[in-house]
Protein backbone atom coordinates (compact mmCIF):
# COMPACT_ATOMS: atom_id res chain seq x y z
CA UNK A 1 0.00 0.00 0.00
CA UNK A 2 1.31 3.61 -0.97
CA UNK A 3 1.95 6.03 1.24
CA UNK A 4 -0.54 8.64 -0.90
CA UNK A 5 -3.35 6.27 -0.08
CA UNK A 6 -2.33 5.45 3.69
CA UNK A 7 -2.85 9.79 3.67
CA UNK A 8 -5.84 10.19 1.76
CA UNK A 9 -7.30 7.30 4.16
CA UNK A 10 -6.38 9.57 6.70
CA UNK A 11 -8.11 12.38 5.07
CA UNK A 12 -11.57 10.59 4.25
CA UNK A 13 -11.86 10.04 8.12
CA UNK A 14 -11.58 14.01 8.90
CA UNK A 15 -14.52 14.15 6.00
CA UNK A 16 -16.25 11.37 7.67
CA UNK A 17 -16.48 13.98 10.65
CA UNK A 18 -17.03 16.93 8.43
CA UNK A 19 -19.94 15.15 6.64
CA UNK A 20 -21.39 12.95 8.92
CA UNK A 21 -21.33 10.18 6.34
CA UNK A 22 -21.45 6.52 7.52
CA UNK A 23 -20.53 5.18 3.93
CA UNK A 24 -16.95 6.41 4.61
CA UNK A 25 -16.05 4.74 7.64
CA UNK A 26 -17.57 1.66 6.61
CA UNK A 27 -15.46 2.14 3.40
CA UNK A 28 -12.23 2.49 5.49
CA UNK A 29 -12.61 -0.26 7.66
CA UNK A 30 -12.09 -3.91 7.50
CA UNK A 31 -15.09 -5.86 8.57
CA UNK A 32 -13.33 -7.95 11.39
CA UNK A 33 -11.25 -4.40 12.11
CA UNK A 34 -11.10 -3.34 15.85
CA UNK A 35 -10.86 0.18 17.80
CA UNK A 36 -9.93 1.29 21.10
CA UNK A 37 -10.52 4.72 21.65
CA UNK A 38 -8.58 5.61 23.85
CA UNK A 39 -5.87 3.16 24.28
CA UNK A 40 -6.42 1.16 27.51
CA UNK A 41 -10.63 1.21 27.21
CA UNK A 42 -12.54 -1.81 25.74
CA UNK A 43 -12.10 -2.70 21.91
CA UNK A 44 -14.71 -2.28 19.48
CA UNK A 45 -14.19 -5.46 17.19
CA UNK A 46 -16.05 -5.74 13.64
CA UNK A 47 -18.24 -3.43 11.92
CA UNK A 48 -21.32 -3.24 13.40
CA UNK A 49 -19.72 -2.59 16.79
CA UNK A 50 -17.55 0.55 15.24
CA UNK A 51 -20.95 2.31 13.48
CA UNK A 52 -22.08 1.67 16.90
CA UNK A 53 -19.08 3.47 18.11
CA UNK A 54 -19.27 6.48 15.61
CA UNK A 55 -22.49 7.03 15.51
CA UNK A 56 -22.81 9.55 18.47
CA UNK A 57 -20.34 11.55 17.19
CA UNK A 58 -20.04 11.37 13.51
CA UNK A 59 -21.24 14.29 12.07
CA UNK A 60 -21.09 16.21 15.44
CA UNK A 61 -17.86 16.47 16.39
CA UNK A 62 -15.25 18.06 13.94
CA UNK A 63 -11.39 17.03 13.58
CA UNK A 64 -9.07 19.08 12.56
CA UNK A 65 -5.25 17.71 11.64
CA UNK A 66 -2.59 20.03 13.83
CA UNK A 67 0.49 17.99 11.92
CA UNK A 68 1.42 15.94 9.23
CA UNK A 69 0.33 12.17 8.74
CA UNK A 70 3.59 9.94 9.75
CA UNK A 71 3.26 6.95 7.69
CA UNK A 72 5.11 3.93 8.73
CA UNK A 73 5.21 0.16 7.85
CA UNK A 74 1.34 -1.00 7.33
CA UNK A 75 0.41 1.85 9.66
CA UNK A 76 0.10 5.83 9.69
CA UNK A 77 -0.02 8.15 13.06
CA UNK A 78 -1.52 11.62 12.68
CA UNK A 79 -2.26 14.17 15.09
CA UNK A 80 -5.44 16.41 15.15
CA UNK A 81 -7.93 18.45 17.54
CA UNK A 82 -11.52 17.12 18.13
CA UNK A 83 -13.68 20.01 18.72
CA UNK A 84 -16.81 19.60 20.45
CA UNK A 85 -19.53 22.05 21.63
CA UNK A 86 -16.85 24.57 23.09
CA UNK A 87 -14.15 21.89 24.29
CA UNK A 88 -11.17 21.19 22.19
CA UNK A 89 -9.14 17.76 22.80
CA UNK A 90 -5.46 16.70 21.23
CA UNK A 91 -5.70 13.59 19.86
CA UNK A 92 -3.00 11.07 17.87
CA UNK A 93 -4.52 8.03 16.27
CA UNK A 94 -2.44 5.39 14.57
CA UNK A 95 -4.31 2.95 11.76
CA UNK A 96 -3.10 -0.37 10.70
CA UNK A 97 -3.79 -1.76 6.96
CA UNK A 98 -4.32 -4.92 5.94
CA UNK A 99 -3.30 -6.02 2.51
CA UNK A 100 -6.77 -5.15 1.18
CA UNK A 101 -5.70 -1.71 2.31
CA UNK A 102 -8.91 -1.59 5.25
CA UNK A 103 -7.92 -0.39 8.81
CA UNK A 104 -8.17 -3.47 10.72
CA UNK A 105 -6.94 -1.78 13.65
CA UNK A 106 -7.29 2.14 14.89
CA UNK A 107 -6.12 3.37 17.96
CA UNK A 108 -6.08 6.62 20.11
CA UNK A 109 -4.49 8.63 22.31
CA UNK A 110 -5.59 11.12 24.45
CA UNK A 111 -6.03 11.35 27.85
CA UNK A 112 -7.54 14.02 30.61
CA UNK A 113 -4.56 16.42 30.21
CA UNK A 114 -5.70 16.54 26.25
CA UNK A 115 -8.71 18.14 26.92
CA UNK A 116 -9.13 21.89 27.26
CA UNK A 117 -12.03 23.96 27.86
CA UNK B 1 1.86 5.13 36.34
CA UNK B 2 0.72 8.38 36.28
CA UNK B 3 0.37 10.43 33.51
CA UNK B 4 2.80 12.60 35.00
CA UNK B 5 5.82 10.02 34.89
CA UNK B 6 4.30 9.36 31.39
CA UNK B 7 4.99 13.05 30.16
CA UNK B 8 8.31 13.88 32.46
CA UNK B 9 9.67 10.08 30.48
CA UNK B 10 9.24 11.99 27.47
CA UNK B 11 10.61 14.94 28.40
CA UNK B 12 13.57 13.30 29.96
CA UNK B 13 14.14 11.68 26.76
CA UNK B 14 14.11 14.87 24.87
CA UNK B 15 16.47 15.91 27.27
CA UNK B 16 18.83 12.85 26.65
CA UNK B 17 19.34 14.13 23.00
CA UNK B 18 19.94 17.60 23.72
CA UNK B 19 22.88 16.49 26.49
CA UNK B 20 23.98 13.60 24.64
CA UNK B 21 23.65 11.84 27.91
CA UNK B 22 23.25 8.08 27.29
CA UNK B 23 22.17 7.47 31.28
CA UNK B 24 19.22 8.58 30.33
CA UNK B 25 18.45 5.75 27.86
CA UNK B 26 19.72 3.58 30.31
CA UNK B 27 17.29 4.66 32.79
CA UNK B 28 14.33 4.60 30.64
CA UNK B 29 14.11 1.51 28.91
CA UNK B 30 13.76 -1.89 30.22
CA UNK B 31 16.40 -4.44 30.13
CA UNK B 32 14.65 -6.33 27.88
CA UNK B 33 12.61 -3.49 25.73
CA UNK B 34 12.07 -3.16 21.93
CA UNK B 35 13.02 -0.15 19.48
CA UNK B 36 11.28 0.25 16.25
CA UNK B 37 12.46 3.00 14.53
CA UNK B 38 10.94 3.19 11.84
CA UNK B 39 7.57 1.15 12.44
CA UNK B 40 7.97 -1.42 9.80
CA UNK B 41 12.16 -1.93 9.96
CA UNK B 42 14.07 -4.44 12.54
CA UNK B 43 13.27 -4.27 15.60
CA UNK B 44 16.24 -3.67 18.45
CA UNK B 45 15.41 -5.63 21.58
CA UNK B 46 17.57 -5.15 24.49
CA UNK B 47 19.27 -2.58 26.59
CA UNK B 48 22.67 -3.60 24.45
CA UNK B 49 21.03 -2.83 21.20
CA UNK B 50 18.97 0.21 22.23
CA UNK B 51 22.03 2.04 23.45
CA UNK B 52 24.21 0.87 19.99
CA UNK B 53 20.78 2.45 17.74
CA UNK B 54 21.05 5.67 20.07
CA UNK B 55 24.86 6.40 20.14
CA UNK B 56 25.23 7.86 16.49
CA UNK B 57 22.49 10.12 17.18
CA UNK B 58 22.43 11.64 20.74
CA UNK B 59 23.73 14.60 21.37
CA UNK B 60 23.80 15.19 17.51
CA UNK B 61 20.44 15.22 17.04
CA UNK B 62 17.47 17.57 18.93
CA UNK B 63 14.39 16.60 19.51
CA UNK B 64 11.77 19.96 19.72
CA UNK B 65 8.01 18.62 20.84
CA UNK B 66 5.35 20.00 18.27
CA UNK B 67 2.62 18.81 20.66
CA UNK B 68 1.58 18.32 23.81
CA UNK B 69 1.94 14.28 25.04
CA UNK B 70 -1.09 12.16 24.61
CA UNK B 71 -1.04 9.90 27.80
CA UNK B 72 -4.10 6.73 27.59
CA UNK B 73 -3.86 2.99 28.92
CA UNK B 74 -0.07 2.10 29.50
CA UNK B 75 0.90 4.13 26.98
CA UNK B 76 2.23 7.46 25.13
CA UNK B 77 2.42 8.95 22.36
CA UNK B 78 3.82 12.25 21.18
CA UNK B 79 4.57 14.47 18.07
CA UNK B 80 8.08 16.01 17.65
CA UNK B 81 10.52 17.36 14.65
CA UNK B 82 13.86 16.34 14.32
CA UNK B 83 16.64 18.83 13.68
CA UNK B 84 19.30 16.94 11.87
CA UNK B 85 22.27 18.87 9.90
CA UNK B 86 19.53 21.05 8.15
CA UNK B 87 16.76 18.83 7.59
CA UNK B 88 13.82 18.41 9.26
CA UNK B 89 12.09 15.21 10.00
CA UNK B 90 8.63 15.22 11.49
CA UNK B 91 7.93 12.13 14.15
CA UNK B 92 5.59 10.46 16.11
CA UNK B 93 6.60 8.15 19.02
CA UNK B 94 4.87 5.89 21.19
CA UNK B 95 6.23 4.67 24.43
CA UNK B 96 4.74 1.72 26.23
CA UNK B 97 5.47 1.76 29.76
CA UNK B 98 5.59 -1.67 31.71
CA UNK B 99 4.44 -2.41 35.48
CA UNK B 100 7.95 -1.29 37.18
CA UNK B 101 7.63 2.31 34.89
CA UNK B 102 10.25 1.54 32.16
CA UNK B 103 9.23 1.62 28.07
CA UNK B 104 8.79 -1.34 26.94
CA UNK B 105 8.61 -0.87 24.08
CA UNK B 106 9.39 2.27 21.40
CA UNK B 107 7.53 2.84 17.77
CA UNK B 108 8.71 5.38 16.10
CA UNK B 109 6.11 6.48 12.75
CA UNK B 110 8.15 8.41 10.09
CA UNK B 111 7.97 8.48 6.23
CA UNK B 112 9.67 10.37 3.70
CA UNK B 113 6.61 12.53 2.69
CA UNK B 114 7.90 13.91 6.77
CA UNK B 115 11.35 14.64 5.53
CA UNK B 116 12.12 18.32 4.50
CA UNK B 117 15.54 20.27 3.89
Amino acid sequence: MENTDKIAAVHRYVEAFASGDMNIIRDLYAEDATVEDPVGSDIHKGMEAIVKFYEPSLGKIKLNLSGDPRCAGDEVAFPFQVDASGMTIDVIDVFKFNADGKVCSMRAFWGPENMKS
